[in-house]
């Protein structure tokens, strides 16, 4: 049995696109099974896209085939890659979608190539406005069928690859200042701050004037107030119990948010 | 080849929580096929699951994983469980979203089982955010993969199961006084009145002061105009021919409806 | 390994009757990979789904069957129909939606039936309002498991099926006037001129004032620009480079545009 493909895309739910990406994929590997990460990335969010396969790719078995077509610059000089590594398999474009994996995972573990094999792709002359259907979906297929990686392109130094600049958090022992980094469809404000940089200490967020307790679970607070914990991804979130922090907070991706230390945690 | 998994969430179509879902269920379950019953619950919405459950889960094969994850106490006390019926197995938060289940098939076909054995989690340590992808998918992944529901933790009385008050019908020989339950996509207002109470009568509805025909078909009258008949679900909704009653009568959940009898069917 | 069942609606993502025909389907052919093209047609628009499919369906494997329901006459005498042909297998009613396929074939190629054979419906009667659950979906998962067309229902004539009336472009040397058919999620103004008619000249694209190059990739003009090319799908599409084209230039379907011949092509 071949392992799962996800797809990850930026192509909205009313257009048959992302269908006729998974109509070549059964046409070369049919028994594969296949799964949306989302198809509702904004369009051309090359940050929200990274972000959202850099927290699900870890929950995957190890052999997943990843497929990421978020690509403004379909047609242009970018690079069509893919990348093997012990925690799955990336194809996409070169344009910091994929940076995710490399940014969580050792270069060592990266093996990328440049996708240039015409033989693999869906005819030799492909579409210049849709690379998902006749590069990325026939890559991914082959990968999942048994391909070796290395049959697809020539190899590339993963140094070279595009990344995104990510705001990195400032991280003191009296405070970590931070910022939101995505907005889930709850309302949770997911910031930049890493469960790694609150795991010593006890906290309070301050977000402007307002002070919000750092806990565990929704449910400790009354329904309807406001709790900053460690989301399920890792990073700490600010949340409404039963409701939308970012209705009442009214913050934005980008907006500044900030933990005060209270005293070493127990 | 191992039943179909259904997945049922408040989850939303933006993020990747229902594909880190997914990948869990193929680590454990490579092979059972997971089909979306929807991830547009309004947030939260209890009523709204367990409505959307009630009224899928008969036209599945018998042996399918339900898999509901509406959840907002999750990390609180409330229990996870799993229900095994002739009529499919089931898989959620003992909320009530599960309460269609045993509102409508008789309580002695119900094999009930809190969820304790950290075993069949993702791992023993879950995050008290997130039991969807730590505690439900592993134990409807298992559940399809064959382990017996008795294996996931102990028995429970179906008796103890949370259930949500739902509003009842009231039925006369006369009249019938029920609400809106639900809105569909096309703007079809689904009552609360069942099929078989309007069996041997004929009728016509009451929406204020809008006398509403009861037929079959939403093509017996013009387009644009409004009928009551017996949608595919059993319960007696409001439709226009073409277009959406929600838009033209204005209702919402819980406003009242009535059905006046005019005399016996044939 | 049976071929994959695709499915194309306008029901929407909120309720779960994608889901009940997927259960039926699971019951009569478990094995049959499941592709959704689109379930957010807008409601009841016939014209859109059949736009969707015929760009679709060459995508996928031969074998594949083509689930349609977009069906505004449910429960009215319009016919429910299958339609086998080199390039797939199609199942809806008899409205127009399948169109597409047998403009673009040619019609010695289709074998069309009326599922006529209650044997292979889901009961002997069907729902008058969802016909997707009780007829269609049935039919495509025996077509799928390997039923004959002709099992299904008895022959129909081709040239009996009902057609939409799709807008043609008027074509001259000089210039080419055709119309908007559809905008997609990105804001691209796909319009009814084939890419084969554009292929032996340089043009220029006209919207009302506005003069929109002739190009081939959208990153060939700066980041906001517009330029018109040839999409995916083999239509002359409007776009803007990383942005929406139809918040910009505020087209609707139907709207006219305008190639200008500039002189022959290399």
């Amino acid at each position: 049995m071949p392992p799962p493909i996800t797809l990850l895309t930026d192509f909205g739910d009313r257009d048959g696109y992302v269908g006729v990406m998974k109509g070549i994929i059964a046409g070369i590997c049919p028994a594969a099974a296949l799964i949306d990460l989302s198809h509702n990335i904004p369009p051309q969010n090359l940050a929200a896209a990274r972000f959202t396969l850099l927290n699900a790719y870890p929950f995957f078995p190890a052999g997943t085939v990843h497929l990421v077509v978020v690509d403004p610059g379909v047609g242009t000089a970018r690079r069509a890659i893919a990348l093997q590594t012990p925690q799955g398999t990336f194809v996409g474009p070169d344009n910091g979608v994929l940076s995710g994996v490399f940014d969580s995972l050792p270069m060592a573990d990266i093996n990328a190539v440049e996708l240039t094999k015409p033989e693999y792709w869906r005819s030799p002359q492909p579409s210049q406005t849709f690379h998902g259907r006749d590069i990325f979906a026939p890559a991914a297929a082959h990968l999942a069928a048994g391909v070796a990686i290395t049959e697809l392109g020539k190899k590339l130094d993963p140094q070279t690859l595009m990344r995104i600049a990510i705001p990195q958090p400032k991280i003191s022992t009296e405070q970590i200042i931070g910022s939101v980094q995505h907005i889930d469809h709850f309302g949770n404000l997911i910031t930049t701050i890493p469960a790694t940089a609150i795991a010593d200490r006890h906290w309070v967020m301050q977000v402007g004037s307002v002070e919000i307790p750092v806990g565990q679970a929704y449910g400790e607070v009354e329904i309807g107030h406001a709790i900053a914990l460690v989301g399920s991804h890792g990073w700490v979130e600010i949340a409404l119990n039963s409701s939308s922090a970012q209705a009442r907070l009214r913050l934005a991706i980008g907006d500044e948010v900030r933990l005060i230390a209270k005293g070493k945690s127990d």
